[in-house]
């Protein structure tokens, strides 16, 4: 009798690519989460899940922070798992309230190490207004992790009657990205890999909810939000066509992709259209508050570079465009595998 | 010139004990933690974190999930994360609600092994009356994590006026255990050390919300409830004298320990005092409510053993005394470094 056990597939591996925002995880997330956990909160598919509570909106988001390196150019672990998952609330059109830590931490990891991370979650805390209520801490042996893994869940409130939704997309819509793109992913490619540029790249870790805000007191009838992480720009307006059913065409030469991260996208041979970013965003709105809309970002630090790339088509294949600066008009795919791994 | 670093001294370091409940964990939360993010609702001390929001009261906990064998006798870390959560939310008196996940998975990780975690906390869930309304998966290298890591956050709803917290003990109060102590702790070492019994530990794993909820109904008067985690009894006890400031003296003949557990604890050098569990609880009731309290835990399949083990004395030295079945007294002190690490 043989013993000649065979391989099984891949595919019933859990792969890198699994976790990196694009095809992989979106069939992940169907067939093996949405599957067994379905129930009608849960298929909001938005960052942050909305719900009635004693009368008011609650916004919940949960995140977990994988990133490597731990630091970086323009923040670190702990910063980024306050950013991100602020910005999640925010993306739900909600105001952060309260943030839940828990830490997963390697047995050898340097307690001075975590103590800096600590400090930088408490500042983002500080400059987010996000109150950390909970915490939780486990230690793994030596060699079962890597230094520190955080996950932070957010709890905010809706204090507006939109509903902040890709459902919510109208054909007409005007597209606008809050500013330049690619800086995060790039700064953590070359801090991997040891590329040296003129001046560093920083990465674009910040938290949007400032910025979005106001966006409700001028009563801009927001239809959607989304922040642009694992997959890029690329990945979410994929994300938003898919679930809204419509077409969506960008211009090339509006989106602004700073000129030493152009060059690593080169070198790297990465397209910055799916590269990460942490404190980027895009917002539609009706064409009609496009203006008032751009204006109230650029108030912001954030919002700045803010610009209209785009609009929605009121056609329903669930497709995305782009039209190059020369002028040709090309399909612009959810990313399939794993691009840059452990980004956030 | 000399080229000799120094090792920097162990206590820089984070060690296995860390995170094992202890006193070790106790000093980093204290030195690093509430140091940096000191704030009114962290400084509550106890499972959950109940604040007002709309003019109801929310309780809201965290914790990660590390256990190693990923699946034991009695369950998974799926259920685990489940029902380790949802206790929280009960040990602060809170109705259980809403559920968020967050997986950090190994790259190479079964996808089988995967879909049955799943479903074991879906299947948890529902026995917990409990919704799972977000998730996120992380994916990290090969050799990076250890299967996968779950982070459980639970949102609940506290439905009476009562405060229950280790400030609400009160000279007099009886202490109830809800059943026998030490299982989940033992079902993960002999698993782990290959060790076998006439029949198979089975951890004590289970939701207590169904068990506790009911006190509430009959109006009885809780000041303090607790789960036994990390730590066990004796950590657990440790905490509310400590919190509370009394002297609290239980007897060890009315601590039940399954014959089998006893065996094995001698066989491995553990107390079962400070051995892990994850279904049971120590209730606080004023002592003219006790029997009350007993008949009502009774009712509940996870409260059949219910038992008044000890009471809360006037002195106040922030001690646990047990008195032994001879009738000597001993102090208990809370767990000072690990003893089984990676338990929950």
């Amino acid at each position: 009798m043989f013993n000649c056990p065979i391989p099984k597939s891949d595919h019933e591996k859990i792969l890198l690519g699994h976790g990196s925002g694009g095809v992989l995880m979106h069939q992940l997330i169907e067939k093996v989460f949405k599957k067994t956990f379905e129930n009608p909160l849960l298929a909001q598919n938005h960052d942050s899940t909305v719900l009635d509570f004693s009368g008011a909106r609650l916004a919940v988001t949960t995140d977990s922070y994988v990133i490597h390196p731990l630091f970086f150019p323009g923040g670190d672990i702990g910063s980024l798992a306050v950013h991100g998952t602020v910005n999640d609330l925010a993306m739900s059109g909600a105001k952060p309230l309260y943030l839940t830590v828990g830490f997963i931490l390697e047995e050898g990891f340097a307690v001075e190490d975590l103590r800096r991370i600590v400090q930088s979650m408490q500042n983002a805390a500080e400059e987010s207004n996000i109150q950390i209520i909970a915490g939780d801490t486990k230690v793994v042996d030596r060699g079962k992790g890597d230094g520190v893994f955080i996950n932070t869940t957010g709890i905010g409130v809706v204090e507006h009657a939109l509903n902040i939704s890709p459902r919510s997309v109208q054909p007409g819509d005007a597209i606008i990205l809050s500013g330049d793109i690619g800086r995060h992913g790039i700064a953590i490619m070359a801090q991997r890999e040891g590329l040296q540029f003129e001046s560093t790249i920083e990465s674009d870790s910040a938290s949007l909810s400032a910025m979005i805000l106001p966006l409700f007191q001028k009563k801009i009838d927001v239809h959607c939000l989304r922040d642009l992480t694992r997959g890029g720009l690329a990945t979410a307006l994929n994300e938003i066509a898919q679930d809204s059913g419509f077409h969506i065409t960008i211009e090339e030469n509006e989106i602004r992709v700073e000129e030493q991260v152009r060059g690593a996208c080169e070198i790297l041979g990465l397209d910055p259209l799916y590269v990460a970013n942490e404190g980027r965003c895009i917002v539609f709105v009706p064409a009609e508050q496009a203006a008032e809309t751009l204006s109230t970002l650029r108030e912001h630090q954030q919002g700045r570079q803010a610009v209209a790339i785009g609009c929605v088509s009121e056609i329903q294949d669930k497709r995305v465009t782009l039209k190059s600066s020369l002028g040709t008009v090309r399909i612009i795919d959810m990313l399939s595998g794993e691009q840059l791994p452990r980004i956030c």
